[in-house]
């Protein structure tokens, strides 16, 4: 039984879009002679679709048009689709009103509906505020193979693998217990650094331990915060590895089971695979700066660094937000600094660098080697600039603030205006010309809220606000090691893409000087960023204890940092949460990113602090 | 057996602070003989504490600060306090880490812990991302009376009383089985307009169906954008109401259990009626603009109209918002418009005149009446004004942005940089003073998006942006009128109180002529706002029928509507979610809030349309 995997990228609430997508998919398989189809998790609607199915209307329109793609597709296939479906019982027996279900359709019908059994509630996920538990193990009979149906969640919580329990029930080892020949799970997995490898991990494990093969097929493509890898893979029943889809792209590979030895079979022919709708995630970004991944075998490649799996993250990330949104365009604020740099290297990558536009503003305050470095950067990545100086307006709000702020000294007030500034120009741009504007942030400025609200955080997405700078200057680095790398590969192969002129013309993309340059926001003379800051190093790791492993400060001091430095980055990360709170939605890299699935109270006094004593004060100044 | 009711106003995280509240109401309780004394559900961290549940350390400090608490209390007083315990078999038997929980406190001892069994997970409410529900009915003896004890939700499922059930237990019924004298249900229970009626009307429902009293103790006081109104209620085994305590306001109110009769009595000597911590949430608003709520028996009065209930919700939002996160003044742009006159008025009840900032800042577009109705409300406020003219700052974008926009027609981009100047003066003087800035915008225009981001939409919080702008009318009627009858009043009883001189010298807070001229941006010349938009009753009606009762575009069209308007404010409502997701937060008032409980994708393709057709084109453009 040949099985083929869609790894689509759906649209949030392109109810017709993606019931095309799924049934091109469905031709593609059915020219391969597949007989059964995979497709993701909720892959009539997309994932997450949040609050919009509090409109019944919105599920109403599900229904007809599964009902419908029922009808249309091929004959000989069976298809898995993702889908909303109404709980009846909800109102009678108590529960919500809603399932996330899939839907098994064939023969011109809907045949069967299976109800994920474990509903995430951690982190971005909310799946309790709309959905209730499955009760029942899911199975199909095809062709005689009994197929297990899982939905994300529903694997992850074997407690072998975990060495803990999250949920009462493991719904694989109850599809063990009833008997099936292959279990397979329909996901939409976000992104986190390093999460591909637990995930194959935890799938090997599954395939093994319940002896019998596992196929996953996870959404690809961003929404919103969310970017979602792909990688779908497949195991057989002694754990191998034996099929991987592309990361990063949509993709729709195939899987032989084999009903004698009950078992998938590897590797199946190179030519079965077939990217469709591929030109909706990569065209642009493709050819640019990172190598294409070549399916040179049914196990496609996985990045080979942190750095590179962050940077394709970031492109998709900003690639689908805009084209989800309705932009070709961006444009973004170039202050010869590196996270700007970053930003516009992947912005260029996202969206073609003749799509991206980036503006100088310098100040009086602002060194040549800013507007410098800026100019020589945008040549490395082919993307045009102007200049706008800020001088004329910083006087005209000095002048307009003249005599309410008399005998009152330069300070935080006078640095975020001109931020401010530089925020109003941005979004003049963008709404004349309809461009994106994007945030530049990094992780470690919006954790202490060293960035000015309504000045540099302005923008339709913050692309880099989940990378703390440590890694910002990491990406960059390896940015420029690929693109010698590259260069080195065009001139073997002489590669006529006109998409990669760039790495073919230059040695580096990031400018050498704005990597060794101390950082800066120049808002004032002579400052930079260690006047306010513990060296970027050590705030990164105080920082990663904190908020991500959730250590207490004497924990943190402990570790080796110093009581004063602790003290003060807690007591600057729970006062810059009201600036959080307003940032654009923050494509999403770590398993604890600022954004939909940080949820901190901020009129709150709850400070943690060395020697397990509690501050008591309030802790939000509007700056 | 006589029991009071701790109506406290805790703040989120301040475990020293709010286990001080707790036990400065003890003393009092105790000093007026009181055998038990109830707190509101978390009373000992606040409600919500959202993600800081995800740090050991805050679980910890409450654990401390329970014991702590449970030594120091007067020795013949039992306490129930809510407390956030750890699950023991969380990772075992599956199942989250944390209980919402009522500790029993009593003979120097935490003597039995209550976990909360129904978890809300829907609007504003997450407990599932953090807590386990309790499997027991949760019961305790004292001086041989059954005590029942259900916190907040536990009370809301009661099938006869909602005709449906959200759960599939109904945790009175389960202790009315194993048999209980009295129920109390120790709340966090968030204001909506109206709700309080419902409440009480489903509390009355519950003490007659299980032949008990039911004392219901809710938290009071605001934090972030959730406002508890306090009001808590306890009935009688006849479903008669016997107690309220203020509404928006802290308070110790007592009740007598009568073991003979197995009853409440009603009504206590007023003058065991004491309010702790009064001057925590009232101390200014008290005097001004609205009655004081005079405790004439042991049932305090509601707000009159839903207008009075939606003011002093507001007020009390506003205050503690401030309050909470360290700011004493706040500054607010006065355009002249009717939205900046309520947000005024508001912060002037909240804080005090004094503490309160009007900034005018008129352009060329701004009409005289303008700048004169703002100075006559500013005046009739009792509230300081600054005048600063953008003309010149206008000026100085068109000049910085000359070449780029040039052979481009005056339009949106040019609005918003007037808006997004107001915007950066209004930051500034924040900044530079230590004012909290208040946001003018109403619900409507954040509905469809006639606000501009970075712009009008800066502050630190929303004051009215829960309010459609038809009731933001309303509201300012009643005001005026209100002030009328407290002139009344004043004169009849010849008031010195100082923060009433206001509503003592005019004759209307609001000047006539902003309730009664067009709404206007006066963002170029000659605007309206229903240039852009169907009038406000009609915007208003749509909106509440797309928001609140999720109708579809054909129903909102059988109701009356032009299919055209409807179409056209759904695609405004979708398109403007980029700016709600930046918008700061939004002081709640109905039951369907932009903020925490609204959960809407950005980058999403879905609008509802007239004839069951649906859209799929792109939705946002970044304006």
């Amino acid at each position: 039984m040949k099985i083929a995997i869609a790894q689509l990228n759906p649209t949030i609430g392109d109810i017709s879009g993606n019931t095309q997508r799924i049934l091109d998919a469905a031709h593609q398989a059915a020219a391969q002679e597949a007989r059964l189809l995979l497709t993701p998790e909720l892959s009539l609607c997309g994932y997450p679709p949040r609050d919009l199915l509090m409109h019944p209307d919105f599920i109403e329109s599900m229904t007809k048009a599964l009902e419908q793609l029922a009808t249309e597709l091929p004959p000989q296939l069976a298809v898995l689709v993702g889908v909303v479906t109404l709980n009846p019982n909800a109102g009678v027996e108590g529960g919500k009103p809603l399932f996330n279900s899939t839907a098994l359709l064939g023969g011109g019908k809907v045949q069967q509906f299976f109800h994920k059994r474990l509903l995430p509630t951690y982190d971005v996920f909310d799946e309790d505020r709309y959905f209730e538990s499955g009760q029942q193990p899911n199975r199909f009979q095809l062709d005689g193979v009994a197929i297990g149906v899982t939905i994300c969640e529903d694997l992850w919580n074997d407690e072998q693998f975990w060495g803990k329990r999250s949920y009462t029930i493991n719904p694989i080892s109850d599809l063990a217990q009833i008997g099936v020949n292959l279990t397979v799970n329909l996901s939409a997995s976000p992104f986190t650094v390093g999460k591909q490898k637990l995930r194959e991990a935890m799938l090997k494990h599954m395939s093994t331990r319940f002896n019998q093969p596992v196929i996953y097929v996870n959404q690809v493509g961003s929404n919103d915060d969310l970017i979602f890898d792909g990688s779908s893979v497949a195991f057989n029943r002694q754990g191998e590895l034996i099929c991987r889809a592309h990361a990063f792209d949509t993709d729709l590979v195939f899987v032989e089971y084999d009903e004698s030895a009950k078992n998938l079979l590897s590797p199946l022919p190179v030519q079965t695979r077939i990217a469709p709708g591929i030109q909706e995630t990569r065209s642009v970004s493709a050819g640019l700066l990172i190598a294409s991944l070549p399916p040179s075998s049914s196990i496609a490649p996985l990045p080979e660094t942190e750095d590179a799996e962050i940077w394709s993250a970031l492109v998709l990330g900003v690639h689908d937000y805009a084209r989800k949104c309705g932009f070709s365009k961006a444009v973004i604020g170039l202050s010869g600094g590196i996270d700007s740099a970053l930003v516009a290297a992947i912005a260029a990558a996202a969206l073609g660098a003749d799509n991206v536009l980036g503006v100088l503003m310098p100040s009086p305050y602002s060194s040549d080697h800013s507007v410098n470095d800026a100019l020589i950067l945008a040549e490395n990545l082919g993307i045009t600039t102007q200049t706008l100086s800020i001088g004329e307006l910083m006087q005209g709000y000095d002048h307009t603030l003249e005599a309410m702020f008399a005998g009152t000294e330069f300070g935080v007030a006078e640095e975020n205006i001109q931020s401010r500034i530089r925020g109003n120009l941005l979004m003049a741009i963008a709404n004349k010309f309809g461009y994106l504007l994007l945030s530049t942030g990094n992780k470690s400025e919006m954790a202490v809220g060293y960035c000015t609200l309504y000045g540099d955080m302005n923008g339709g997405l913050a692309a880099i606000a989940d990378v703390p700078k440590t890694c910002v200057y990491s990406i960059c680095n390896w940015l420029n090691e690929n693109c010698r790398l590259q260069i080195a590969d065009c001139k073997l192969n002489s590669s006529s893409d006109p998409q990669s002129k760039i790495s073919n013309l230059k040695s580096s993309i990031i400018p050498e000087n704005i990597l060794t340059k101390p950082p800066s926001a120049e808002l004032k003379p002579g400052q930079v960023d260690q006047d306010s800051l513990p060296p970027y190093e050590i705030l990164d790791d105080i920082l990663a204890r904190l908020i991500h492993n959730h250590q207490t400060p004497d924990q943190i001091v402990a570790a080796g940092h110093a009581v004063e430095v602790v003290n003060k980055i807690t007591r600057l990360v729970a006062r810059a949460e009201f600036k959080r709170r307003q940032a654009p939605p923050v494509l999403k890299v770590t398993d604890r990113a600022f954004g939909v699935g940080w949820r901190m109270p901020i009129a709150s006094r709850w400070i943690p602090k060395t020697n397990s004593s509690q501050a008591s004060s309030a802790v939000s100044t509007l700056t």
